[in-house]
């Protein structure tokens, strides 16, 4: 029998729980399969009662203080599962680096403020770095990328990658209600949180994306250099038109090659029904890549939950008992170079919008009028003859066009005295 | 600069040329995900303008003979890209593993018939042993089951596993065309082979489904329990009643964990139009997981060809250059413990049965109560008048029945004097 692999885990909530559960419920398994035994042998949590609500054996040092533990701790790997971008988490994790102990996390957001940071440290250590729990839960789209795709150039990588998201525009689509709505009722289910920004602002999707981004592309992670839109604009009139019109709507992290850089973005756009990706629904996340061998790819699986995110975690954790590692993010920290950002505004591609107009004459020659002076061209329009306090929605899609141009002609369609709120913008993607 | 990691490649055909090109080309972006540079040092082909051809700079060694290539070479690693389950490929594989080599192939067949034997001598000599190329070519499946589920217990496990079949029957329910004139097609494109036979009869898929069903429930590699079905007996009429009854046709590998053991199996069957799989079409290959803490995962990709089988195989070279390993078959050779096969007439689930029959009265009441005796009900049925010399087709499909109740029940209908050849039955796989 070979030596176990120690292992001391902070955070014993929703997905520590799950990992402390897995390692106790697969020990056989994992043993088998690893060639060695996985031990845990520490675990901090601010519930007292959560070590005896998981069984866990006493065996297992028992921590209030994270900090103290990953100070004390002589295992091999620390494990944090406590999140947030700083404190707390990443304290553990400087400390775990500095001890030269692996260092394992589901921590997006810490990974996408101070990557960079800790590939660097982590390499000069040499020691493991485990994150894939940290995007698009069961997926194992990081190994899929860092090793199972290593000697493909990506030209494209996009994905759903916030499970609330998708679910919200699921429902809307599937019941017809408003988002406000939907929101509350997945709040309830426990699908979405208390304060639900950081998932439907876009904010995980963008920590999620710069991850993928830096893996693709080579990119430094860099959140700043990213446009992140949410879906709380997105009306349950746009999602009906949507389905008209062929498409459906989907938070995207959208990352792209072009010959001069690099676009990574974050935004809800409207896609071919057709589309693999569009019937990837509920608290399903979905990559799609294209590589320059392998060519077109799809990964599908559930995003998030305490079951799918530990079968992550432990993932990283046999890789780091089996001593299967490389550098964090693909390449070697020195050998990240800059690379050109493209900006949204330089995207040309077709859109969708949405007017709420008066429903007087003149309107749509106005419009149209506008769009035509910046050479944004019609693809088709639509109608409708119901109106509200005499607004009618007047929706319309645009053949391939210049962002800029769009952006420039939706401000000055703003300031139309017979044009109400301001209009919303999708961008279509013929995935 | 690491020491590189040098390799020799047997075999410049198809994919060994993709190989060959993909080291070239993607020179700089593997030196630095891998840290080191990969040298290809020596080849082999019996064509010796393939060198040229390729552009093989004179720095490697060449060979007519892989076998004495095998012998000679001082390489780290041998790739065996010659195919064949014995012959030449094992003798390499052989020789590779004793000299204590690292050792990576596309090679199915051969690891369909002597994988235990090669799992045993890989570990035995502690060497690295590749395979990603060879199940569902650019899907890094082997990587993501021993790997990225690695602490799963998986449930079942299905996929389309060869483009062959895949493409042949999308063009049959795209164009209407009969299997013979789509086959013909296929092999002018190069789509299929000129002795088919390999694809369309199931072997390819079984070769496959035997590799994966190793990795996902711990059987040792055994050909000879598996039932193998091809899509030769498929008619464009089954193709047609399909969509009407709202079913897909695809060849699977299907591989279940039971109470009772593991049944692995290939064969055709109606999948719901509704199943994400239904549409993976033409040269695309997808493999479905169900794990116990991971859920559902999906992976889709190209499953042959010089480019997306290259990709697989240089995965694994980068993962020998990098020293990431485990034990060939996910467990080590000795923990593999035999595991009861439950096999296809033990099935308990729904049939597609389409009769030839003489257009004459009390056929269906025969048939009926040939079903009926046997404990077989149907759940729907379809006639069409249109007689072919006084022959024609009845549709039916059996709710959830035995499917030794449902051959029995075949074998009686087949001697009624008024049913006309050997009724064509195919499974429904409600996925």
């Amino acid at each position: 029998m070979s030596e176990a692999l120690n292992v001391a885990l902070a955070g014993l909530g929703t997905v520590g729980g799950g990992v402390a559960k897995m390692l106790l419920e697969q020990k056989e398994i994992l043993l088998k399969r690893c060639g060695r035994p996985i031990k845990l042998v520490a675990a901090a949590d601010l519930n007292k009662a959560r070590f005896d609500e998981l069984g866990l054996p006493d065996s297992v040092s028992r921590f209030r203080n994270a900090r103290e533990m990953a100070e004390k701790t002589d295992a091999d790997v620390i494990i944090e599962l406590i999140g947030g971008a700083d404190g707390i988490a990443y304290d553990i994790c400087l400390t775990a680096l500095n001890r030269g102990k692996g260092f394992i996390t589901a921590n997006k957001a810490m990974i996408a403020h101070h990557g960079n940071e800790l590939a660097r440290l982590s390499e000069e250590k040499g020691v493991f770095f485990g994150y894939e729990a940290a995007v698009a839960g069961g997926i194992p789209i990081i190994k899929s990328l860092r090793e199972g795709l290593i000697g493909n150039k990506i030209s494209e990588i996009y994905g759903i990658l916030n499970g609330t998201c998708n679910y919200i525009l699921t429902v809307m689509r599937e019941t017809g209600k408003p988002f406000d709505v939907v929101l509350a009722e997945a709040q309830k289910l426990g699908y979405a949180e208390a304060n639900p920004s950081f998932d439907i602002d876009g904010i995980d999707t963008a920590h999620k994306t710069c991850i993928l981004g830096a893996l693709a592309f080579g990119l430094p992670i860099d959140l700043k250099t990213m446009s992140i839109e949410g879906i709380r604009f997105i009306s349950d009139a746009d999602i009906s038109f949507a389905e008209e019109l062929g498409f459906r709507i989907k938070l995207l992290g959208v990352g792209r090659r072009y010959e001069n850089g690099v676009s990574l973005n974050v935004y809800p756009c409207m896609i071919p029904q057709t589309a693999e990706i569009a019937h990837v629904d509920g608290v399903f996340n979905a990559v799609i890549t294209e590589g320059d061998f392998v060519g077109h790819s799809m990964f599908v699986g559930r995003g998030a939950g305490e079951r799918p995110t530990a079968s992550a975690v432990v993932a990283d954790i046999a890789d780091a008992a089996m001593h299967r590692g490389g550098p964090m993010l693909m390449v070697a920290n020195k050998e990240v170079e800059p690379v050109r950002i493209v900006s949204l505004a330089e995207r040309e591609g077709e859109y969708y919008v949405r007017f709420e107009v008066r429903d007087r004459p003149g309107v749509v020659a106005d419009i149209s009028r506008i769009l035509g002076d910046e050479n944004v061209s019609i693809a088709s329009m639509l109608q409708r003859s119901q109106t509200v306090g005499g607004v009618v929605p007047l929706i319309m899609t645009f053949h391939k066009s210049k962002e800029r141009s769009v952006m420039t002609a939706l401000n000055k369609i703003e300031q139309l005295d017979s044009v109400v709120n301001k209009p919303c913008m999708l961008r279509i993607e013929r995935l």
